[in-house]
């Protein structure tokens, strides 16, 4: 089974009219996706933010559930926070999972359409294709999704995830631990 | 297909040690709890609360996206805030769904462990289950979890979301989601 990484990019994604722009960071993006990516059994979670004055507040975030008075309070917390850390980019994340598992991941990015002129993989394959033993980082982007050119720079852009109706306007943390559900979860 | 409704009850709902306590409305939990709602084709989402003080939080969250300025700025948010109602208990919830329907739904609530001295229905029988015409009203719980007089009261409790190595501290936001794909998803 592949080591799985899971990285919330800030930047570059899209804003709501398809232009290139930076989020920010928020508290319970940290905690939730943390959560369900220690639920799945990821082996870690990445912030990736290219501004530095964004990146101490993540790094506060888990100083406090993981060295300060959030650890007694609510153990299973730190179990999740424990997961996360910062980057200022992707490639950033991509050297550190190499240097952690002697070997570069490959790149799966998610996204709420079809993106155009790019196959998707389905989570069946998907599923699969993790039994390999190669590393694998999931890519999730904040405000309206992954820039483009992300998907187009990744190995496979996972399928979306469809509502019913066509209508999809699931919150990055529901997408996340969906996918989380889709790909390690017990067969429904 | 069944109409389903979902409703994150505030009480009664157990704390950290057991005991049935009361949790104050959040506002990401109505937004990511109705996006996903909306996304995967639930009726309504009804927020549960019976301090009178905390309902009118939620009543001004769906007026600035139902009628207020919400609604110009993304149009996508307010067709999921549409489904937010507010009520006082779950009883009440019961009553206004069988006044929408025309029949009392089944009550089928939600726990992150195996409660004690009751069977759980699986999720592929839930599926099958939800062809049947009668509505259906999912419960879940905010703090930590629904208190143990729901889950008996309830007509079934849904499986828990097993995570990996016994681990599962999803966010209700998360839980909610990942139950809904299983439940309404694309076969995976």
């Amino acid at each position: 089974m592949a080591a799985v990484y899971c990285a919330l990019v800030h930047h570059p994604v899209r804003d709501r009219a398809g232009q290139d722009v930076t989020t920010s960071v928020t508290n319970l993006d940290v905690h939730d996706i943390a959560r369900s990516a220690r639920t799945y059994g990821l082996k870690g979670y990445f912030i990736v933010h290219p501004v530095s004055a964004q990146r101490p507040i993540v790094e506060r975030i888990v100083e406090h559930w993981c060295a300060g008075p959030g650890r007694e309070r609510i153990p299973e917390r730190t179990k999740a926070i424990e997961l996360v850390r910062v980057a200022s980019s992707i490639s950033e994340v991509v050297d550190e999972i190499s240097r952690r598992e002697g070997e570069v991941p490959r790149l799966w990015a998610t996204s709420a359409r079809e993106p155009e002129g790019l196959a998707t993989l389905r989570f069946p394959v998907a599923r699969e294709e993790l039994d390999q033993a190669r590393p694998c980082l999931l890519l999730f982007g904040s405000g309206h999704g992954l820039a483009t050119r992300v998907l187009e720079g990744a190995d496979a852009v996972l399928e979306p995830i469809d509502g019913v109706n066509g209508y999809n306007h699931l919150s990055v943390r529901a997408a996340a631990a969906i996918v989380f559900d889709r790909l390690f979860g017990g067969a429904v």
